[in-house]
């Protein structure tokens, strides 16, 4: 199959566009300590905008020809692309919001290279470090805004939901925009494109032209949640962990919707920090929701959360089936907790510092299938640990679902072997199982073949 | 059934809000002269945005208890309703779209007054008179924008569409909207929204902070065709042909949508304005396009025009069907057509001075049984006359159907009857059969009762 | 002597620029009826900002081969000026600011001809009617402002001062732009121009980037005083009266630097309405300041009001010597009196309608030999209207030195004759021989010969 | 002497003001790693604005309660200041514009000490090191910015000039104003501010809202040429030798004004930098002008730079006598060139990336005795050496004169002493003794008291 295909030199549209001699050959440099690779793969996924692929190695099958090359002109930077997906562009014009998501790429790729990696300044092996370098990565995104009210929502979710799911979730991105709040998701398809495109209505009707649509991705990822062009800030995290650390540390309040192995590594995620005893005062507005088809899902999510961590966690979330205006005006009692919350302790309202996250959830974890078969699954420790390694099952899974290195590492190792204590391995396996059965591991037309083995 | 309200004072949102006295005094007045009446209904209908409903006195008795107060504060005017419809409001603050609409019935009603009546500059019982006045209000809108390019897409379409007709609508809205173009429509339900969202959207994606999103109502209709809130710039005409007259001089190209009578309306007023000989050489892009299920649709309204306005005036028209990008590249195409031509002739991007406007199609028809009885329908005239008096068949009907003083007369007198030779008649009842069968008279859920009678 | 002069097509930087065919025509009508000679005179003041003449008389001879004509575009409309002074000219580009100014003279013009002449909306032989039609002309030129804080300070003083004045009148700008107040003058040099390039780099400092330079002119002064391009609006009112209106509806409180008779003319115009018994509440800040040289001047002022209007006038201003800061942060205190005041009485910040203006301070006075002589000056009436014909005394001895058709009625007819009582002209001749002798009734270097006879 | 102070707390008015948690300790650490001394004396020189002194030293002193502190709040950052001058408020509150100045000095601060010292990636010995660290440096200072023509005119001079020098340079900055061109001074008093002021009324006479008024300084020289609030972005380089090349990156044309040792530096910074061969053919527009006073200064200049570096030096500046509009016109053909130039080596217009700077111009001169002495001053090596070391002696001598190190240096040990040839020395002394008869050595009413002591 041939694909579509269109060569270009683009203009940048958004702010940088200023780069040294050094970041433009740093760029070119296509050899092993180059940055051309990352620079190549993470455009290809952001002009793939719409053809939405599982998975990342496919993406790059389908576009062999693609190339992109820094060029540096008298008015700045251009980027040339030769065979980009002809989807990015609207009778031979690159969609804007597309060419600001290809400089937005560039900006972070220069910036973790040259401002963090390598730099003293930042000890990427202590969590102090790396919520110093996440810190600064968003503030060089320009993501961090002084002076503005709590009012991010992160939404997640799944890219592979059902039509009525995902109406429902541009219902209640609706309902949020015309609270004036802004959205926050991973920026891929489904649950992470239908809150945003539901807030630019609700935006529109209340006339906030500056509503704010941030995605946050990460290499690995971005080629199975190819960012949609309504972002208007997407920012590029090295990886998963720092990502994810980004979304709670400027997020104001979470809404998940219905989703699948990424969804529940989120959720545990979450849970997983709150749970510290060091966070139990901290307000962190938490729903999950859904179109009443989704009730049997949320049940079930809660069941195993009930079963794995326990009542306590599953206090700190909501459930609210069918009701967007009122998922709308919880989050916005939440943020007012929030706000207060931070006033008193003088914390910033755009980072959240005062969350404390151990490093078992910044550390990035490598789904090896070694480091998959040795992870501590049983109820002998704290909860907070638990979630931990239960973040990691559900991490690695998505790894092996969607993630190049992941699909090949299982093309070439076979299953990946998860083994744990019964009562912690039966409710992973109930989920998984029902994850499958729901079509929710992989985009909709496919069947699913696992990437992994239940060992109990 | 008690409908919900709420009371609120609300503070202008766009530029007007400085009132002298005068203007406040009248607005003030509930006798016969002054324009209470006018201020209460307008507004009334713009507030009840969302809850569409087929007709004006439905809603006036529905909000009985409404009622609409100016007050003259210091920093400026200030409005205060009571008994308002609570869709109007998001957790008791009135949304800011629908807040810009209340001052934009509040500017024209009082510059129509002001201004235009029994002002001697402006004869309204001539053409040239008409058209300065159109102008004016339009000018006094803002609607009318110098040093911009033509690039707006008027949107004709019946409010009640079925769910995949509306889809369709939002659709070509998106193309036209990412590539650059605004849209205008008559600021409903159905056709006259759909296209907005889309466009929204595409917006969002070109990053286009300032699309511009027109809505053309006039007080007899907009009870049935209250303003979606993402039109930015709503404007008020005196009336049917002043409103049908705004559309076709301050639009670039025009898309037909399927709809009803009114839909009917307007093909005809344009395509008898496009027939007049002086008219011959103007550029004037028109496509009428739907979804594969509204071929069936198109074929009867293409049908219809060529059996009684001739061949001719089917040149003047493009059908696209279910190919939304082609409607929005053609558009494109057409609008650099429009640009070169008034660019030659010296005439204004924002304003068809050129166009030739007859008076039957200027001169205010009002739907009396009498006047509806006497139209001259046969092919013993210009066909740009008989046009005219084919527009005035389906605007009567329009006002027996949607209008409250239509109702009110239909309801004391029965039946418009409608006489005319065979020739032509048989294709209108043909058409209006049609129309009825596939419930494009009133929204759906509701028997229709015809309004009128063929004679032949 | 030759002057420099240029040609040049502009288009419109401002607003307006949307003109119908009928406004259009009217402006190209260069017949008796139409306004053409108001156009040209007026574009020609406003092209020569900077030459500084003391009559517009001197101007039309100077540059008779001015021309200027209106042209339709199709992107609006453009200006075409022959024989221009080329000091509107930077390297054969006309300075933006001059080209605005050239454009709110087409505006104002149109508008006035257009909507207020001939409207019966309008009566402008009756109080209220002026008061609207002054309204409607600020209001249509965009003066007028809701939603801001009365914070517009006008300057009035010479057009002829001492370099030393000069300075002083920028530093008191600089001082009031600091506190973020806006300037508002008659728009010509010397104490008109100085308060505005004060607070252009006041506000500078402050960053406020929308600083308020309104300038209100009239046809008859407009060519001895030419607006400074920094002033950012400029309207032209119809007449001295309407003018002086402008100056006291919209301003919020008045600095009065040295000058000459039209400094005179606008003390005793304001000093007589506040000498009104329902204006006596009614808070209007109002200082007299001037450097240390200037204290002889106020002191003859004082004296002068003192003799004819009584200690109660004099309870109105406050006099202030040499020191600028004192100035603004008094003017400031002011201001939240007014706005304090507005507030409580409901009154528009933007629009003092609750100041009472009689008649006799509103109907245009024509300085005809046959008026001057037959003003009643004597202290046997009340102290406004007494200050209603000192005021007239001073108007009519402004047009007789600098206006067109002032200055031609002495040539032919000899100097004005002015009667009255000794109590009364004793001190006008005091103050005018005062003027004489301080070169105020002039620019320097020439010689001044008076253009009246006071008889006793 | 005691002087007048103010205590405050401010927030932030310009961009960053988002501080990551080890930024602000390191703020607030008083200890010798600590940034707080540098980010006190920087900032009490911001504030102490308008009142100008010769010397940094003299300012330490004169404010010894002076602090500042670092406060973490919940929408950002405020700086906390106590025992501030008077001069920075206005009725109590800072002056926007040095409120911004603060929160310039501090990110700069932050920046450099936290991304730039001990960053491996930037090399401080190399040139090219430095040129990426000064490039880094101006581009988080917002003050390298693509998509914008070549249009930034560096304006250099003394800042103790006449009051006809002074009113001169606001002259030539009015004409560049006018043009369309912004500023860039090293911004202290004099010939830094003058122009500025000038170009403020230009921009705003041009409807320019976005002029730009950059200023350039260093620790060292803040605190005697204390920013003016015009200044719009203000950027700190760490020392002499980076300010003078952020001058010549990214300005595009150089204006001269009479100045005294200073200045002097920088003419022979930019004339040993033009000297090098590689530039020979870079386009740089140079003008010496001040009014007719000042002929026989850059007579005796001239004759300097003809006696020391020779005639192909003269042929890179043109000398204009009291003609600013001349000197804006040439600036704006040189635009022309700069901006051709550029073009056709695809190099950009924000930053000279081809100027050739060599190590000697670049790395830091410590001004000591020692150094002093060891000067080469003789004409048997390339001019553009010979430039390098006489560019030393001035920049010395400023050292001695004004900067705290220097002056206690010279308060220890003595003059310095500095030996060449004499076909150096002699020119040397002349232009020197010139200076100091001229009274351009400090600020008027002081007697000059020599830091230096040439030996033949």
């Amino acid at each position: 199959m041939t694909e579509m295909t269109v060569d270009a030199r683009v203009s940048p549209e958004g702010p940088l566009a200023v780069l040294s001699k050094a970041e433009v050959n740093k760029l070119l440099d296509t050899s092993q300590g180059g940055l051309y690779r990352l620079l190549h793969n993470c455009s290809l996924a952001v002009l793939n905008c719409g053809n939405y692929m599982d998975d990342g190695k496919e993406l790059l099958e389908r576009y062999r020809s693609f190339s992109i090359q820094v060029i540096q002109e008298e008015r700045g930077i251009k980027l040339e692309v030769t065979g980009a997906p002809a989807n990015a562009f609207v009778d031979g014009y690159m969609i804007k919001g597309i060419k600001e998501h290809l400089f937005a790429v560039l900006r972070d790729i220069v910036y973790v290279s040259d401002e963090i990696n390598d730099n003293p300044k930042f000890d990427l092996n202590n969590s102090e470090g790396i919520t110093n370098a996440v810190f600064h990565i968003l503030r060089n995104a320009n993501i961090i805004r002084p002076r503005t009210e709590p009012k991010l929502i992160v939404c997640w979710g799944g890219h592979s939901i059902s039509r009525e799911e995902y109406n429902y979730t541009k219902e209640v991105g609706y309902q949020i925009g015309l609270r004036g709040m802004n959205i926050c998701t991973g920026c891929g398809p489904g649950a992470m494109k239908g809150p945003m495109k539901g807030a630019t209505i609700g935006h529109a009707k209340q006339r906030i032209n500056n509503g704010h649509y941030i995605g946050i991705s990460e290499p690995g990822i971005i080629a199975a949640e190819s960012p949609n062009p309504i972002v208007n800030d997407l920012v590029i995290l090295p990886d998963i962990e720092k990502r994810l650390e980004a979304f709670v540390r400027t997020g104001h309040g979470i809404v998940v919707f219905p989703g699948g192995a990424g969804t529940a590594e989120e959720i545990l995620y979450l849970l997983g920090i709150l749970l510290h005893p060091d966070n139990r005062e901290i307000p962190f507005p938490l729903i999950f929701t859904g179109p009443h088809s989704a009730l049997e899902y949320f049940k079930q999510i809660n069941q195993f959360i009930g079963d794995t961590l326990g009542f306590e966690a599953q206090q700190r979330y909501k459930i609210i089936i069918d009701d967007p205006a009122r998922v709308a005006r919880e989050m916005r009692t939440g943020m007012r907790q929030v706000r207060e919350f931070r006033h008193r302790k003088d914390d910033a309202y755009y980072f959240n510092w005062l969350l404390r996250i151990n490093p078992e959830f910044q550390l990035p974890f490598v789904p090896s299938h070694e480091n998959m078969a040795n992870l501590e699954l049983h109820k002998n420790q704290e909860r907070h640990q638990l979630a931990a390694d239960l973040r990691r099952v559900f991490s690695g899974i998505v790894a092996g679902n969607v993630k190049d290195e992941g699909i090949r590492a299982i093309e070439q190792y076979g299953h990946f072997e998860i083994k744990g204590d019964a009562e912690i391995m039966e409710p992973v396996d109930r989920l998984l199982s029902a994850f499958v059965d729901q079509q929710r591991m992989k985009l909709p037309g496919k069947a699913y073949v696992p990437c992994y083995k239940i060992v109990k």
